[in-house]
């Protein structure tokens, strides 16, 4: 199949740095074509990239859904309910999304920074060859719970304290603070702590209430943000943790590492994404001939003998 | 009764799904109304839904009140002052305020924004159905010495920064830092990183205690942000290890789970308001035949036999 | 002694009640005087109140001197040396800034601005009601070493950034980044994200530079801000320990508390500043007949009997 | 050799405090200088300090190469290629930087203001002298895959808010919102809660949008910023516990430390720059006669008897 992520075979490899390698200039060239300058001296190249770009993700897009039956998963087995099904995965999405416009510029005639806009999710393309992203959804999964809990409260805290303000600066500044909506926009900037200064209250109470904002959103910000960041270095540590119970099934404790040993960890630390630094660190840990492995932050304990 | 949160009865809710449902329409109706061309264009549609939320916020509070009586709680069991007793709970007293602005207008003249507002509240109203609202207040009101004590620290500094940079710049703006009390909301402005940039210290010792300022602000910031996001996260380890604790209790060790195990996990489950598959991972963890939990962490500690 | 903190005394509570009900209306006149209007109304009133706590807080100062040789440490014994040495604690300088600019009034002319600066140092006179205060003087003394290596690190980065800064900026607006300490002050505002707006970028290249600094900002002063918290919740995690370790030696294990272990354990609370709640959660831990405590985290470890 | 960093040698000391201040002064004179007033009155000290400065720089940077085979290390050994495979270390360059621009602007014709940024490199020669730069680069090294991939999700996000802000306020403010890469400067703007407010979304769609920009980028930059806290704090809790772990080989556990243990601790301390306080705390820990000690955090776990 193309694309392997993190397959070995040079081949692979090779193709997937330059899929890479399209992609980013694929960015890049979007963003300088909407500089009006840029777009005028150089339109000519942007376009024939594009075209070629184009050609290219057809390919990638057509080749992936026929290879998507080699998958090793059963649920893409079968030879048409596989790949249909393959069709509507996340990333076959994201691959559509990359050319779909292009052809439908042909038929319906898409506005054109619509369209830049719609070139620019290839950049999403990229989130196939980043495990961080991946790692990044599965928390937002997990947490989802908790995160979409605390944003409720966000909401409610954020209408509340909008229409308070509203209240109180609308007779001082009736075009700042028009409307309960604008006063809203007030409260994201202030509670994320932007700031822009576009909308700032005057009044001496308006001050006094938007510093409160300001420090509670402070507070409530703090919150989602450690719990994510929390959940993303729990996930991290379960990746060592597991390569780490791998390492104590497959290595028998005396002497230096077998040829089969090593292939069998090699595949292992590929699976689990980790870097060959991070996967020897593991292993010296492991390799001091403990027993005894802290379940939670996967590192090793040691013990005194009985 | 009316709204048991988080009741398995289908009907019940239903009746929630419809009052969330209606609270959060008025409240965008609420913010949509003050935009003057809506409120021109679609005045009588804003007063007409009022007046039917008024009519079914009005039945539901006073069933609520006359259910107090089957609350599973002692307090509430005597016929008057059970219910009175309830009326002075928190969520009795957000259901009132969401509709005697209403009435008030009828005897009283009220301003039509503060009446806005007002009806604003019924925003609080949605927090029945959240438990993230109900931690957060748990965890405030456990924390509250150490956050308290944090923002009498904030105050101190915010006082001591705002009397330093008015005597610094006053000569120089002496309309922008006019009077120390304008100093303090450049201080608040400051110490929450918000910059909004309407007072902006222009001399050179200014800028240096105004940098200060900033980098103090940050520390002092990070202090009960960081005290709230623990506190936030061990709130939820501790229901997860009650919902372990229960599953050691009724959970026989041996075989899958019987039909009643089953019932007295759901009923757990949703008490203690844990997702599916929460309680699954949990449920996974307990499963494996282990003895020994940690009790600060709620996980498993695997032991070699003695 | 006048103010004995957290003492149990109503005569001394009282007192202590008194007093910061006067520092507070202090700080909040001196806020207010600097206003011009208030000033000129109510001017004579200020005046008069300030005559009345210079009074008091001199009679305050002298009790304190005078009677610090009863302080519990040896330190303090010598009728003379004792109160000496009391004299340069950074309490007794703290009162003494409280009233010596009045005094100094007669002698010297203050300039006035200045004067309500140091009139406003009183707010600092609270500090000694406050345990926070304490707390967070403590943490910084503690980890000083590790904050003022980070500050090191702001620093050079903002130095660094505030000369490429000028050299990218400067041809384009001379008049905005006119020198190195006005860039400096730029990369001050960046990297706490305060974003005044004063002084920005424009060029592509410094918006590039102004990105990087703002990220690079982000991460460095994460480190000290996450120093500072860990370090805070250690602090009151040792306190609870404190406790629970005097718990344990006090309480016999059998029966409820006689009043002599309750007399012992409200002295220990109020030594250690602990609020009645979390004393009697910690007894709670402590009081299901555990052997065990995590010296750490100073919560009770349940384990299997031997 | 020369600036033995952390040395006891008193004169060796003394050289390290000279050129610590040197390094700072000139810091501080390249920085006046660009002042333009202060640069025309006192130019010529500037310029004396300077040549004075490169003088003494150079010796250090030749002394340091010559005395390169003197370091314990055996890759420095050999008298040719121990001296030039220092030259290639990142502190020989940093000397090499602080004084090249200097000799360089005899032959080639320097821009002044890009010759003052160089100058203002010297700014790095500081950190030699501080080994809190040496374990942030350990940190960023080691989570140097962990950052990189945060910082690539930052960079998918903060183009695909940038393109779509571009398409929402392109048409309502064609000048502030010109381009994607102006586009994208208001999103590291937004992302990083800078806030410049010198682009600011005003349609109702780019508001939505720029607050949703403004809650992901909190999560997303508190993600790398999270890491890297937690990455440093491990790193000072693993000096600690090797020390710790000197203690234990050397100190034999009864009675009171003999001299040779003291000079071995003091030799150790020095060596992972610790403070006299903190190993003061540690010793005390390790004292108490104990023998477990948790690899991870390095603090004593009191274990009852088998």
């Amino acid at each position: 199949m193309l694309g392997g992520e993190g397959h070995s075979d040079p081949w692979v490899k090779l193709v997937d740095y330059a899929l890479v390698t399209l992609i980013t200039i694929n960015c890049i060239f979007s963003i300088l074509e909407s500089v009006e300058n840029l777009s005028i001296v150089h339109g000519h190249i942007f376009h024939a990239f594009d075209h070629f770009s184009v050609a290219v993700f057809s390919i990638e897009y057509v080749l992936r859904v026929w290879t998507a039956v080699e998958i090793n998963q059963p649920v893409y087995k079968h030879p048409l309910w596989g790949r249909l099904r393959y069709l509507f995965t996340a990333m076959a999405i994201v691959d559509l999304v990359a050319i779909l416009p292009f052809y439908l510029g042909f038929f319906v005639d898409v506005d054109l920074r619509a369209m830049r806009v719609l070139r620019l999710l290839r950049v999403f393309k990229l989130t196939r060859y980043s495990q961080a992203m991946g790692i990044m959804v599965d928390v937002l999964r997990q947490e989802a719970r908790s995160i979409s809990a605390m944003l409720f409260v966000f909401v409610v805290i954020l209408i509340f304290m909008a229409s308070l303000m509203y209240m109180l600066e609308h007779p001082r500044q009736p075009e700042v603070f028009s409307d309960i909506p604008s006063a809203m926009w007030w409260a994201v900037v202030t509670m994320t702590t932007l700031g822009y200064g576009d909308m700032v209250p005057s009044t001496a109470l308006g001050r006094v209430v938007g510093g409160c904002t300001a420090v509670i959103g402070v507070g409530v910000i703090a919150l989602p943000a450690g719990v994510l960041a929390s959940g993303f270095s729990e996930r991290l540590r379960r990746r060592r943790q597991e390569y780490l119970e791998t390492v104590d099934k497959v290595v028998v404790q005396d002497g230096p590492l077998r040829p089969r040993e090593k292939r069998l960890l090699e595949a292992t630390r590929i699976a689990l994404g980790l870097s060959p630094e991070e996967a020897q660190s593991i292993l010296h840990y492991s390799a001091t001939g403990v027993q005894l492995h802290c379940p939670h932050c996967g590192e090793v304990i040691h013990r005194d003998p009985p």
